[in-house]
């Protein structure tokens, strides 16, 4: 356990040196301790879905192997589950394993936003939207921290790539800045007060989020209360002094003193505040003494509860895309043919700082064949994930195989290297060996279960020629166990897509603006991010944001919505199990606001509850849509404004399967936009102090010319010289309507 | 006539009252003559495809009836020609017509890119593609300036909407702002040197255009070399001062002498140089000069001739978009039923500041008798234009008119008060009534020829239900004339689309980004501009860009592409009418360059040539791309960059007819870009001089592990402490590489 800073330390006590010491690392994992003053080093170490806690001698790049650790489903999976109180258990075991480790602070949950399916990280983050990134993550923040240890919200913010990352300028506008890319961050802040949050290696609208000011401290703790310490991501400083200034207050890993010395320097020189630094440096001994305060861990690890806990995510994590006929469950008696190396080798994570040593590893093999008996099951790998090796013998093994057993399982996937931290896909199509199987195996029998393994979405040309579809994604150690359970029925599946699966790259949002280049990625398509392009646009997609198949069947209900005292609103439903076995859906409302005065997508995601119900059972499922989460940022008065007026709430089992729909009335916020010399004709019309004397005015001059008023509405007053009074006269209109405004 | 300026008068001989006094209208249409020095007054007036000048007394917002004028078709009919030298001969006749009336400076082109269908000034501008914009208003402009008259090549820049046009900043990357949006300017400035350029309303990138000094000094004096004056939108004016400075000669219209005091003011109290003022002033001297050397005009006005050429022009405008089984030509005996109310009374012209006065007017039905006669022609109104009236009892007597005839012609076209200067479309639909009333034909008989009448482009649902189209646009006040010509076979028709025909606005670039709100509107869609869009996404349109039926044929042979001494690929290729009658065939070259580093749409139009052939004739057409048209915008360097390689030349009858490709290879400007700290892993392994060393440095720490080097390329060398080599030995790199790029 980690010894907490003595009671009466303070930074009064440090040296200029000694602070400037404190706010980079000792080497790659651990703070710099201060002995003198009995300041511990405490530690960090990756794991958004497990723990990658480096044994022995850490190396400088932190590349090491790691001790062995639960690998649970990475958030690609967890993230279909829609249900915030499951990742608050894997949260719960996450802080554990690092309790029982030592480990001061976990680094996750990353909850940036799916913008692309080409990002090359997108396995490790949560969804397209908001809502749903914002409340998985908080659960993992609230399950990891509920043990004493620390959570790192990551990456902030607008990390949605990973081509140039450390370079590339995200340019977002206002709007869908703060209404898609950081308002799950600022979810999971109001909601759960993180200890450190972990700025991201890029630059926003040009600046290094590890320097700036507006985002880190403005936003940040300004606007959102964070109380607790920003952490770079791992060599995302890029102006060490800037970063102090700006409220980033550790920069991980090591410099060797290099940017320590830079910042004594600066506060020397009076180029930074000695105050400044003094504020990061008590955050971050309220951090080291969080840590100290931890209760002692319960160990050793009980490895087979967390293999059992990530056995049943992972079951939670499948999607069932497609079951046409019954297909699936499969029957025990049936013989089947399990094709593909994935079946025997799983992918069950992904590259980079998120790789776990799992503790064990199920196949999925090995389970069908425990759930189907040695004399029904047969595999053939059918295909090298590289491709290489001899395809064709491989192949025709496969399809003789296949043409024996009542059905084939075709193990499918994106080879891990294609899908990495540290570097983006150029495409989302399954490897041609793979679909070429997949055709010869569909000659020879037609009753063909696919079985996905990817952490992007793929493109799926075969949807339509095969019964049976099953999104397995990265599924962590226990994925094995958990595909074999839902392939036969033993879990029934429940997970929902937290993206969408488009029909074709060029129909996604970014395409055209992703990877960008030169520095900059724009982020051309605005609010319309993930369904809420699909759905402006009125495109066709593979398969919508929100769907999900189960085994039974669900009625939802006639929704009724209600404000509640605190402005939120209330939508209950009844939902009712109508089929034959105990399942989960995933009930959603979205809201929208016909007649808006402001760009709105047609839908947006604002509440979801995942509810588990006996065959049938009916239960009344109450959801609320925060008041919140009905603004907009409105750019003019550079705040979150809710309109006014009366919202559609619709309640679905997917974006594209709304089941009912209600309106509820909401007041606005007011605001005030003063009527100036700027305002246009159209504006100062509209002003009801005023509006009537210029109506008469222009009514004067030109009798009932509409189309000359249409023309010229758009027009500020102040710009057309006597038109159509003299310009005192429009000046002292305008000095009225603002007299007006100002009144009570 | 003018009177020119006295040639010994200067800026010297001016107090500063009166070089304030010039940069300013005296009233709507005319400058501040200087009594005193004999400087006299020159006029402006509207007319991009017409004269607009006002008779007797103007008024103050420039809107009472204007004198009889020739009235072209508007670029929208005219850019369909893709025929500089025919906009040339129209750019002559507006000359004429300016001379004639005293007129110093006519107000056009207008060359503004049509981002989106639903801008209400699109009839008043040529083409989504820059080079078709830029060279048929380079001919327009020729043919102006060859009668001793100004033009005003506006709207500079990036004004592609009419919503909040006065406030709205147009927020645009660098690439597409030069690529796309600035190009055509530029072309039409290097080509032609334009007396004036006129400012736009709107900001661009947050500045107003009329106080942008980069945008009027560096880009359009420095870069572009332009030596005339530039004229401020009426009303555009925002800070005069700020204006002065940037490089805004004269505002547009008076402003009863109050900004004229401004600038005195600021001059006098320091806030703006008198330089400054004076380099405005003695710009404006040379253009009064230049309106006094006019020769004396050749009056009074060929009415006669003048309709000539706006028959002939309109002629040219006209695109045949389907002709199922020769459906047209008509024969003459024919029986025909004109059905719709702009047969009658044609839509020839937009609203707003380009509406001529035209010298006479003729309408489709008249001419369509002259070649079919009384007894096979017979008229409907079918629908009004504002769906007043009757609409079953019209609807019912067209039906019944259209049973008993061979063929109907129906004349559908967008409302004028749907369209105009001043306000954007909120759609792209033709009016319910005249859909519903093409169906009831269409029930009693299927030969129906639709005939469109509208400023931007249509949704055209009923496609694949009539046999034949006829896109006539807007097409000034001989269209009715052209129209009968082309459907009697009198003229044979070659227009081609000067922009896509979207199935829907849903499918439109800009969609979801536009017209923007609250004074900003992002162009999200950035290079992907028109057909780039749909070629990049691989939509389906109703008609690509390009498109234009004959009622010959053509063939198109092989081409054959080479560099020439200057730097510019020549095009050769022979075109034979393989048809029955003579046609002209526009002949497209589009270039791509495969593989290229930088964001690429799938083929870019940079040459056209309009061929007349008689039947079985052959010519080889020779088309220069120009180097220039083949360089791309780079923000490294901030300058034009042809990069090296293999261009892929193809050459078609549309963007997506193409009949003939080839490749050549194009020498590559040297861009150099140094080594630095900040460079990646990645740049730094393929610099000649120090990629090996770091290369065997990698190695030798990690050996073989592609991977890892693969998540670690975009690491800037300077970030990563110690990887793989100690930060002084990285910096030494840096800086031999550095020295390697400094030697000659």
């Amino acid at each position: 356990m980690t010894e907490g800073v003595p009671a009466d330390a303070s930074v009064a006590d440090l040296s200029l040196e000694e602070k400037a010491s404190l706010t980079s690392g000792a080497d790659f994992w651990t703070t710099k301790p201060i002995d003198r003053l009995g300041i511990p080093s405490i530690m960090m170490t990756d794991g958004p879905h497990g723990l990658r806690k480096q044994g022995g001698d850490t190396d400088h790049l932190g590349l090491a192997g790691s001790v062995p650790a639960t690998c649970f489903p990475p958030a690609v999976g967890l993230s279909a589950s829609f249900d915030p109180e499951l990742a608050e258990r894997v949260g719960v075991a996450l802080g554990v394993e690092s309790a029982i480790e030592d480990v001061a602070v976990i680094l996750g949950p990353g909850i940036n936003i799916k913008r692309s399916p080409l990002c090359g990280r997108n396995f490790e983050y949560m969804s397209e939207d908001p809502i749903v990134s914002g409340a998985l993550g908080a659960g993992l923040v609230r399950g990891i921290e509920s043990q004493g240890v620390g959570s790192s919200l990551k990456h902030f913010a607008a990390n949605n790539q990973e081509t140039d990352r450390l370079r590339v300028s995200a340019d977002v506008d206002p709007r869908p800045l703060r209404e898609i890319y950081l308002r799950g961050f600022q979810r999971v802040v109001e909601d759960t007060q993180p200890w450190t949050v972990m700025c991201s290696y890029n630059r926003l609208n040009g600046i290094h989020t590890s320097e700036d000011p507006w985002l880190l401290t403005k936003v940040l703790r300004d606007e959102w209360g964070f109380q607790g310490i920003v952490v770079s991501d791992w060599g995302a400083v890029n102006n060490r002094v800037a970063g102090i200034a700006a409220g980033l207050d550790l920069e991980m890993p090591s410099s060797s003193g290099r940017t320590d010395a830079e910042v004594v320097a600066a506060v020397r020189e009076g180029r930074l505040e000695e105050g400044a630094l003094d504020v990061v440096v008590e955050r971050l001994l309220a951090l080291i003494r969080k840590a100290g305060a931890r209760p002692a861990a319960i160990g050793p690890l009980d490895v087979d509860a967390h293999h059992e806990l990530a056995r049943e995510v992972a079951g939670r994590s499948i999607v069932l895309l497609k079951n046409d006929d019954a297909t699936l469950p499969l029957a025990s008696a049936q013989s089947v043919a399990v094709i593909g190396a994935f079946a025997q080798e799983p992918r069950f994570q992904g590259a980079g700082s998120s790789q776990i040593n799992p503790t064990r590893l199920d196949n999925a093999l090995d389970q069908i064949v425990g759930h189907g008996g040695q004399d029904n099951v047969f595999f053939a790998q059918g295909f090298t994930v590289d491709a290489s090796g001899e395809a064709d013998a491989l192949r025709a093994a496969a399809v003789a195989l296949a043409a024996s057993t009542d059905v084939a399982l075709l193990f499918l996937g994106v080879p891990a290297a294609e899908e990495s931290e540290g570097f983006d896909r150029e495409h989302i199509d399954l490897p041609a060996v793979q679909l070429e199987l997949l055709d010869a195996v569909l000659a020879v029998n037609p009753n063909v279960v696919v079985v996905l393994s990817n952490g992007g979405v793929v493109a799926l040309p075969f949807t339509d020629r095969v019964p049976a579809i099953l999104e397995t994604w990265l599924l962590g150690q226990a994925g094995g166990s958990a595909v074999a359970d839902v392939l036969y029925g033993a879990v029934n599946p429940s997970g929902k897509l937290a993206e969408t699966i488009p029909l074709r790259l060029e129909d996604t949002p970014a395409f055209g603006n992703f990877p960008g280049e030169f520095g900059h990625v724009r982020y051309g398509e605005g609010l319309l991010v993930g369904y809420r392009w699909y759905d402006a646009k009125g495109l066709d997609v593979r398969y919508p944001f929100g769907h999900g198949l189960s085994y039974t069947t669900f009625e939802i209900g006639d929704a009724a919505a209600s404000v509640d005292s605190g402005g939120d609103v209330i939508v209950t439903v009844p939902v009712t199990n109508t089929g034959g076995v105990a399942g989960r859906e995933v009930v959603q409302v979205y809201t929208s606001l016909p007649g808006s005065t402001v760009q709105r997508p047609p839908r947006e995601l604002k509440a979801f509850e995942s509810v588990l119900l006996e065959p049938g059972q009916t239960t009344d499922v109450s959801l609320t849509v925060r008041r919140r989460d009905l603004a907009y940022w409105d750019v003019r008065v550079d705040g979150w404004v809710v309109e006014g007026g009366s919202y559609l709430v619709e309640v679905g089992a997917s974006s594209r399967d709304i089941r009912s729909s209600t309106t509820v009335d909401v007041d606005g916020d007011a605001v005030s936009l003063p009527i100036s010399m700027d305002s246009s004709f159209e504006e100062v019309l509209a002003d009801p102090t005023v509006g009537p004397e210029l109506q008469a005015a222009i009514a004067a001059q030109f009798g009932d010319q509409d189309d000359l008023v249409k023309m010229l509405a758009n027009f500020p007053v102040g710009r057309l010289d006597g038109f159509p009074l003299p310009r005192a006269e429009i000046i002292a209109l305008v000095e009225k309507a603002g007299a007006a405004q100002r009144r009570p």
